[in-house]
């Protein structure tokens, strides 16, 4: 791993992603106390980060590979994220999804074009699902968070963040199957000067909080957060890279998640998920430690789904 | 007027507002039929394109004018932009509310530094109330919507689309209380190529649509819509310039205010008001007229009460 294999990475994925805008706000940095930069992956493509990841990760196949096609299972963002990635790159993309998956979760794999294979919700009954389209039909299994070509691919956000404001000296970002925030600290590496890679966790799924402490992965018990991008665990490829690069991570309440969501719409006028309202509550409730500081705020994605959403 | 009182006034507020982004999206494109660029006054200070009016009507004001102080009453968006071009520009700034406004809007204007006076709900006790402090400070009245400086600060708007798109055909504004569209004509007719400014207006306060059809200003028997901006009727300065330039209004029902809304927040991942979808509205409900055009559409403001806003 090196600067160079990020760069390349960057040039590959270019043409098929967004650059997408960072937003500052007075109000947010008086009340935080930080000067904040907001890294907007809710107005990607597909409409969260995870299209950086997919894009990389199928152009890295060979093109006997890419006429076979792509595999996942994911009921969320990185589903609809493989099946655009896809369709613009001429590719197959099979996608394994629990028979119980909210309908709006289908029908946008439907619209951008990919194949869905419904199993039931377990992890077993997804796995033998997805193992069987690989048998099948030759196609290649890209898992969302725990691959390293998906990893690079999320590393383009920070480094967007850091060619635009040199200066970072934190970057914050949410914390779930691992993959954006192993991303992110590689880019703080290679490409910050003295910037660290910090994360933010919902308490009830504090997995990788308590795999920093243990040194192994941790699972959760339960998967009630609101933050629904958030729920699954880290992975043998994105959790060395966590231990080595990630300085630390900040769980919070679920309560502080709809709060801080609630002033990234009403302030910043934007519809951003609950998973990237956790990075921004992270460091609301730190006030001290962040004080002063240059501090970019990864927002992952804007997919939700308002007829549910409650604020009151 | 002429195109150099446009530029002038351009200038003016420069240092003051910001030049918004215009979004676009191929999956609105594709829903209309037309190619949609959307003018993102959300963005703007405090919140609207309110902010532009207020800022040219201050800056236009004689040394001892401003010293004096400027009075509005409105319990909406031009409460607030008017005390923040205020605070901004250092003059005083009285706001005349009526007493059973919604405690965030008071708390707002007074976040912005505005000096509240509360009256009765009626048009005649605001009145009453405004002219007592321009009786007993000197201070300037700026009305919200009928000030041809205001009109012309909106102008702004439009200028800023057609500088960035000199090939718009069309650009849709909301109609309340008449000072954006006047404005959007204004830019249109002076800077557009053929660019028609077309109007979008809640069917249940059609005053401006009927004010076309009559000659007349029109008002409202009701005020129930939700599109809680676009209240207000037209004014004997902005009515003449609607008159000459607006080409026509297209009136929408609630459902489809709503609806639009929805799309807006859902697909550009942006919050708005509803006043700002009612153009969307109206672009979506004639899909034949603006098939194949080049269309901007003003979306108004951002300001929402999340807590009321239901889209189930």
């Amino acid at each position: 791993m090196d600067k160079q294999t990020l760069h390349n990475t960057r040039a590959r994925i270019l043409p098929y992603v967004h650059n997408t805008p960072i937003f500052t706000s007075h109000l947010l940095d008086d009340m935080s106390g930080a000067k904040l930069y907001f890294k907007c992956e809710n107005f990607q493509k597909m409409g969260a980060f995870k299209m950086r990841g997919a894009v990389n990760a199928i152009l890295q196949l060979s093109t006997e590979q890419q006429e076979r096609g792509v595999v996942t299972h994911s009921s969320g963002n990185f589903a609809q994220a493989l099946s655009l990635a896809a369709k613009i790159l001429n590719v197959p993309a099979y996608i394994v999804m629990p028979d119980n998956a909210p309908k709006v979760k289908s029908e946008a794999v439907v619209g951008y074009g990919g194949n869905i294979t419904l199993c039931a919700a377990t992890i077993a009954a997804r796995e033998a699902a997805a193992a069987k389209i690989v048998a099948e039909r030759g196609a290649t299994f890209i898992h969302p968070s725990n691959n390293l070509n998906v990893i690079l691919g999320n590393a383009t956000v920070g480094m967007e963040l850091l060619q635009a404001h040199p200066n970072l000296q934190m970057i914050v970002s949410p914390v779930g199957g691992g993959g954006l925030i192993a991303g992110t600290a590689l880019s703080s590496h290679f490409f910050g000067v003295d910037c660290k890679t910090i994360g933010g966790e919902p308490k009830v799924v504090d997995d990788a909080y308590r795999s920093m402490q243990t040194g192994q992965i941790e699972k959760n018990e339960v998967s009630h957060t609101i933050a629904d991008g958030l729920r699954t665990q880290l992975g043998d490829i994105n959790f060395p890279i966590i231990q080595q690069y990630v300085d630390h991570i900040i769980c919070v309440e679920e309560q502080e998640i709809i709060q801080a969501m609630k002033l990234l719409w009403e302030r910043l006028k934007i519809v951003v998920e609950p998973s990237s309202a956790v990075a921004f509550a992270a460091v609301l409730k730190n006030r001290d430690y962040f004080k002063d500081q240059h501090v970019a705020i990864i927002l992952s994605g804007g997919n939700v789904d308002l007829e549910t959403i409650k604020f009151s």
